[in-house]
């Protein structure tokens, strides 16, 4: 018998929380970063170097997978993790998301939301429980609930109608999760209300009244500006319970993250450690990196000697330039690699400091230490042996 | 001390040849088939991966690597194994055949070849001695000479001409090595003479009579039907030394590799097994495979279940027609690394079917396996569990 779901608090430290979660398909540890799979794959890396990045539960995208190959043949095929031949926790967006930023048509009414598919131009129509439905042929070890996303700044009236519209979709939502969904399996509604705390807070209190196994804060990261963003999470983690996860959508860079952290969030996705990664850009210790700078093309030092990862340690500087410059494949995957490695060595980092009661501590050096800014450039037989990776 | 170039015959069966040579970098059991790292990257695969698939020499192409990043960066920054992370055997040609088939304008006469960069338009002069100099930057355990490569059909004229030029090139390429290179490195001679065996023969004679490591055959695979290619190999191979390995450039299919075999090669590039692995095709037992082809879509079970290699053992043909028909990177990489674990696979099968005095027999179940062709297509769900990855 797997496990069933549970969401177990270890530790506060001011607003900040590490935990663990427990699905069918193992234990992770919270604060957490998904990598995303959009379509069964983290663009570029095998499952084993997803792993060795240390992420322990990637996300899958219902509106690509949906469209192509499709829920039931990747059912018949055994499931999404078997597709995909990653045998950790998934998790899947209900597709609200894309079918607002990917399909080009699309309407919203109280039924269902019916777009166009950005492949191949048919009409496809996506209803709470379809959505669901999706999510168990997926395999998803924790499903999200149909939601409309809107983008903002948009009119109260609108977001407060959205707002609403997901509440009800909640509930649909939730029925069909309780008739199919396979033992240990967990569903999480969706706090809306754009950056209206009233919403927000009307959103959070009739989704805990109908009870999630989780909850997550969907509708930022969407346009505004971080301090609304943060703002707005500092406001609706509270009105959360506290002893069920609680999951940042979309989010997000590094500083997004410390700081959503800081304000009581538990989970977090976003495409940015493989989007940048796939365009010369690393994250580490010392902030963003363009590797297409030709600052780094006779630079011999790796990205960061001192990361726990062998591919942020072992490439220099200028092979990275170099396959950037090439557009090489090589780069987009060593990139990804290194990118994923520090959101997970950030998210392991913040762990270890709320065990240890210093995350104030901790995110004011992660922070001085990314303000502080890259190493300065260095030609390549001008370095000490000492730093020669 | 790194150890000497040395080349040493173990077994023959027929005029198929069995070997191991040494360089600075490590021993090569031949037959080899060296993967192309074109611009210092075999495409997509990290360096671990592909030693994983049996790899133990790469080829670097001079032409791409002294437009960019050039060879005095790659020489301090160390060299081209540090550089690429790959500690194991290097060949680099000598730019030849790329100046040929990469740059818009190219003019050749007794001095160099003079061309125009396909980068950035530049100008660019290629001597013998400056290819010489490329290749040791580079740090080359074998070295190619410069030669001047056509492509066939061509009139007698010409390929006599361009054979002419092409072993006073070797010449100086020798002279340029004898004066420049270190300890153990090692130069190849080419013989060229297109589709000519007089021809042929006069390049053959004098480049053994000037003395060189290892002997290539060029201008092959280079627009001619195969059977004339394998009749060039079949008469070329035995005017060379056999105390000395013999490389068939830029070669090519399965099939041209065994035949090749047959008729008395050791050593072998071709960029087919990763060029087709970013085009949906995989090298397998059962021949060329197209996951493009809607076949696979259902089909779970893996491209080769019996393969020694876990990518073509655990992810289905259904996962990789996904990511073919998706453009997904990572299909680029399981394919890629599918196919040279293949050509991998089939170069240690020769090397033990000639030691144990089998390899006709080797070369024609082989043969009969292709010729087989692929398993036929079956649904998801139709088939035997025993049969699911």
């Amino acid at each position: 018998m797997p496990q069933p779901f549970s969401f177990h608090l270890l530790n506060s430290d001011g607003a900040a929380r590490r935990g663990e979660f427990v699905t069918p398909h193992g234990k992770v540890q919270t604060p957490a970063f998904m990598p995303v799979g959009t379509q069964a794959t983290v663009k570029g890396l095998m499952p084993d170097d997803v792993r060795a990045t240390g992420a322990e539960i990637v996300l899958g995208n219902t509106y690509h997978l949906m469209l192509r190959p499709g829920a039931e043949r990747i059912a018949a095929l055994g499931g999404l993790h078997k597709f995909m031949n990653w045998p950790m926790p998934i998790l899947t967006d209900s597709g609200g998301f894309q079918v607002m930023s990917l399909s080009g048509l699309r309407k919203v009414d109280e039924r269902a939301v019916t777009f166009r598919s950005h492949l191949d131009g048919a009409m496809v129509e996506l209803t709470p429980e379809r959505a669901i439905e999706i999510q168990m042929l997926l395999g998803a070890d924790i499903a999200m609930q149909l939601d409309e996303c809107l983008k903002l700044p948009a009119k109260r009236d609108e977001i407060s109608r959205a707002m609403q519209l997901s509440l009800r979709w909640a509930e649909r939502s939730k029925r069909a999760f309780e008739a199919t969904a396979r033992d240990g399996h967990a569903l999480f509604g969706i706090v809306q209300g754009g950056d209206d705390l009233t919403l927000r807070e009307e959103s959070a209190r009739a989704l805990t009244a109908m009870g999630f196994h989780g909850y997550a804060i969907g509708g930022l990261a969407v346009g505004e500006p971080q301090d609304v963003m943060l703002r707005i999470v500092a406001a609706t983690a509270p009105m959360l319970p506290a002893d069920h996860p609680r999951y940042l959508m979309g989010v997000g860079t590094p500083h997004d993250l410390i700081e959503a952290v800081a304000r009581g969030i538990d989970m977090f996705d976003c495409v940015l450690p493989t989007r940048n990664g796939r365009h010369g850009m690393a994250f580490t210790r010392y902030g963003a990196i363009n590797l297409a700078n030709a600052r780094h093309a006779n630079d011999s030092r790796p990205l960061d000697a001192e990361s726990p990862h062998p591919v942020a340690r072992t490439y220099s500087r200028a092979y990275l330039h170099h396959l950037t410059k090439a557009n090489e494949m090589l780069g987009a995957v060593l990139l990804s690699t290194v990118n994923l490695a520090y959101y997970q060595t950030l998210m392991a980092g913040m762990r270890e400091a709320i065990a240890g009661a210093r995350f104030e501590e901790f995110r004011d050096q992660t922070s001085a230490q990314w303000a502080q800014g890259d190493l300065p450039a260095v030609e390549a037989g001008v370095v000490s042996s000492g730093s020669l990776g």
